[in-house]
């Protein structure tokens, strides 16, 4: 089918929601940790992590301040300048959805999914245990997007984490190996089985096509 | 292994660029169908396609203007305003990938990697014909993100086609029998088997963990 512009305004609201939200392809599954300046946890699963830059090393998220479930995470980032960046396995997708749910304030979603806080050193903000590869970050802009008045949170990597026994000698990182889950739309979570890796490419060095 | 900011510095540059375009998790796999002002049309794979909002449609992406790479791309949208977004599916996964070769602004990626050109009513940027889901998209905010001068151009979707055998009525769209793929990192590819679809997360209704 071909939706115009105007098919696309004119959908019921969730179908729409579920439609826009998934039309990008595969999204990174990502839990963010953070914790109140009073000491309260908080972890909120996100699907807009993206890369900005490795040199210094730059990774945004996208969120809507005035949403009821991501607004915790944007009040602990704003008071500490601290969070952390998990990743989700698919060990515990349900988890990880689950931390959507509209808790209070002073309830952790560690809790209430039955996930566990872990500290590395002298950064305040919570890991997730289970993750095994993650990191933290330091706020370092906030960009407004003016047309919809959502906002880009960009940090910059503080400590990174990743098992010796995914990474080869090139940097290069198997999700595979990891099981790191990907999600589409709002709530379909997916494996991740690799393909094929190709060298930087080269108009000299095309291959048959 | 645990890097910290000043490891993370201090790694090779080659080895620093795969870590860190790799830990964010499966990133989209898309390519932007671009055509200039004169007519020349352009391809370019990205990785880093997020979606903003649904009401109106709006998805960003993020680019350095000053790469030879993708600056044909940002020329032909700064110029004509106007841009397509097409899923990557396993089986042109090499063919977009060399789409990131560095080719003359007179030669159109295209040709070069034998994907063919397909146009809708008015819009005159080019779509992907091999490609089954696939956005016109018209520039609606360009970001500037200070802290190293990459941008994120927000686009609103114009025309979006999706095959109707792999929509629900509810919205939902299964990347699996679109064989969709991901990328990680700069160059390996990967494929999305679906794992589970939860419903909306009510902390009322919280399942077994």
């Amino acid at each position: 089918m071909l939706l115009t512009n105007q098919d696309i305004k004119e959908l019921e609201k969730v179908k729409r929601l579920n439609i826009i939200n998934s039309i990008t392809g595969i999204k990174p599954a990502n839990l963010v940790g953070t914790k109140s300046a009073s000491g309260q946890t908080n972890l909120a699963i996100i699907s807009s992590v993206v890369h900005l830059g490795s040199n210094p090393a730059l990774i945004g998220f996208i969120m809507r301040p005035t949403g009821t479930v991501p607004r915790h995470t944007y009040e602990n980032i704003k008071e500490t300048g601290v969070y952390t960046i998990n990743h989700v396995h698919e060990s515990f997708i349900k988890q990880a959805h689950y931390t959507s749910a509209k808790f209070d304030r002073e309830e952790s979603e560690f809790n209430a999914v039955k996930l566990t806080e872990e500290y590395f050193d002298s950064c305040t903000a919570p890991f997730v245990k289970e993750s095994q590869l993650k990191m933290s970050l330091s706020l370092v802009e906030e960009v407004s997007i003016k047309i919809n008045g959502t906002i880009m949170l960009i940090g910059e990597i503080q400590q990174l984490i990743i098992p010796d026994e995914v990474i080869t000698e090139e940097g290069h990182i198997d999700l595979s190996k990891l099981k790191t889950a990907g999600i589409s739309g709002l709530n379909s979570y997916y494996g991740l089985t690799h393909l094929d890796t190709f060298p930087y490419a080269r108009k000299e060095e095309l291959p048959d096509f």
